[in-house]
């Protein structure tokens, strides 16, 4: 499947933790630099990823915001 | 400013695209790994960004997917 | 690929409306049901979608509100 | 109430699952077709909703995302 | 009509820019207080909206974030 | 920090509600008028906030619908 959110970055699970509905999923996309992500516990299982599965963070340009100091 | 956003990123902007109401932000937030942001041009001109400087991706844990292949 | 979202509604685009920066994606879920899409062109353009090809909407399931009359 | 998101897609409430916070609520929009939505669990009591409630799944389009096979 | 969203700040229209595909809608909901909105064109069309209209902006709960000085 | 997102409405913590994962903060933003945010629970307990504190509630455009009566 090929989708039209933007932001697909590859990585690697570092930590799922579980909560009863929600799962919070982070994933390390380059060496030091994390996206934390929150989906549904049933996607997490769905998805069938564990800590050290490869995965991908996917993004929607329009729900990046910038920032500056 | 402190923001409950979980990812903030930083990074670099690598190119600005401005379009009639919206501009398209690049941000290379890693070596090789870009962000791409769609704000409106007029949250881009206050920003006062341009390619070169230091800004950060910023994004809600709940807008980020998780994508296996 | 494997997405978290948790709505993947198969179609097939009905109309594809391009603008400057974005494309309004119209696609048929079932018989006369309709869903709405704004991605960016350049996603719609990668997508190689046109009218009558199949494809699906995906949607966040923290994305969808409900209503009553 | 007249509001500006683009997909009003009406259908039933085919099953509610309460968490502690949100509630999980499916919705069918035509034969075999669903659409589950996360809100939370005070906004579903609001609305009075159960199995076999009148409802529509109302979704923004820059809320949808396009994808192919 | 009644939505799950969990804010409707009700307010008087004070401006609508219209671009090609998008209206930037902004709705006083206090003295001096002021909500942005960015919908489709023919969205605000639909709606019969005018500057001097009743209008209410309306938030999803998990669309707002908390910040801090 | 300053960021991209229009809508930074200044007000008051009201409440605070805590859940295992979650945490539904309300903020005053006007006399009368609130908004209620959903955020992480480890984002609130970063951010620092009590039941009497300044904050804002931060929003972006393009999360702001429009409904009339």
């Amino acid at each position: 499947m090929k989708v039209s959110a933007r932001n697909l970055l590859k990585g690697k699970v570092k930590k799922i933790v579980f909560g009863a509905v929600n799962a919070e999923v982070t994933i390390e996309i380059a060496p030091g630099v994390e996206v934390t992500s929150i989906i549904t516990k049933s996607s997490a299982e769905n998805l069938g990823i564990k800590e050290g599965s490869d995965a991908y963070a996917l993004i929607k340009a329009s729900d990046v915001m910038v920032a500056i100091d």
